[in-house]
């Protein structure tokens, strides 16, 4: 085993798009809706607004499905200047329903990576969004029998997963955090004495992306893929 | 001391109308939208589509602020045969970020009750809703200081009650809920072998209304406000 993972014990999870595909789905509700709206704006100036609009409704809505649609609704009302149709309105609700109650998709080799940890190591999710449909999410992923605790954060800043460690007694040099994204779940950890694998997924939201400076320095691994993660431990 | 509570070690409260003002904003903004709509339909109408839209999206949209106006947007198009202007859509998206940027209201003498019992009891607070939402509210509530423990769930059924006590320790006969609703307060915790106490809030969503046969037989106090709930513990 890596002499770093020695004292592990437990390991968390990132579960949107380090369990299951998840980022895509929202890419894919964007363009449908760039397409609804493409008589107003070009592509680009659709994905700028809506970018906008979300960032100045982060702090009300918080992040999951319903505040994207929410956001989606008010861009189409901007960007046509008020004259959006309400079929268009209807179709961008039917978009959202249909984005919550998709099928889940596990990334590759996910429950074979559970499945192995889970004989010598608690495992935990730890998640961001919106409490029902991260619930859901991991009811329809059949990978719930391989988790000791589900947590669902409104956030994952530093402080966020010092209280969850602090509550279920957990060690910081204990802990092994693994997720797709270096803000959120890769630097906090790094920054509370924890260790962090970070396992890139080819699509990452704008506002998760982290510059190398704010990186800089970090101690971290990084695995192309989940499956790697076994070599870590052996 | 009432001699039933002789065995509570912890205590929960519920946090929507048990210690905040809550379904009266709900009312106010089905108000506020009921007559912008009011060229197309009957109040008594809008009222009895919008609880339609509500239960058929439950399963989707689950509690809280967000899911709501999701489906007031809904209604607003349904009622108006897909005519309703981009200005209601607008003003109806800004009711709900009113409602979600509400300062919080604080029930008469519940920091009293509060303060008063966190010195023997354990306090957590249990509640449903947009997890982002219900911690925002607790935050501005000032009230976090009296809690041991922050629950938000996803449903208030019997089988979560379960689960909470389960990972907090908690044996049944050991906790006492307090809340406004029979249904997710009251009920399902008697069911479990735990106190529970009712205290009514004048207004009551239709969907948590529970009728006489359901409530049959259980076992729990009422009190008709908060502060009563001292004089079962004096």
């Amino acid at each position: 085993m890596n002499k770093s993972y020695q004292d592990i014990k437990v390991i968390g999870f990132d579960a949107d798009d380090t369990l299951w595909v998840n980022e895509t789905y929202f890419r894919e509700a964007e363009e449908k809706v760039g397409l609804l709206l493409s008589h107003y704006e070009t592509p680009n100036k659709i994905d700028q607004e809506l970018f906008k609009i979300e960032i100045k409704n982060l702090a009300t809505y918080g992040y999951g499905v319903k505040g994207f649609i929410l956001s989606m609704i008010e861009l189409a009302v901007d960007i046509s200047n008020g004259t959006v149709s309400n079929k268009v309105i209807a179709q961008i609700l039917e978009i959202g329903k249909d984005m919550i109650n998709k099928p889940i998709e596990l990334l590759e080799g996910v429950e074979d990576v559970l499945k192995t940890l889970s004989k010598d190591y608690k495992l935990i999710v730890a998640t961001k969004g919106d409490l029902l449909d991260q619930e859901r999410k991991l009811e329809k992923s059949g990978l719930l029998k391989y988790f000791h605790h589900i947590e669902v954060l409104s956030e994952k800043h530093e402080e966020n997963y010092k209280q969850v460690l602090k509550r279920l007694d957990i060690e910081p040099e204990a802990f092994l955090m693994i997720g797709n994204s270096l803000k959120s779940d890769v630097l906090p950890l790094v920054n509370l004495g924890c260790k962090a694998v970070h396992v890139p997924f080819h699509t990452t939201w704008q506002h998760e992306r982290v510059s190398k400076k704010e990186a800089n320095g970090a101690n971290y691994d990084t695995v192309s893929d989940l499956t790697e993660v076994l070599n870590l431990f052996s």
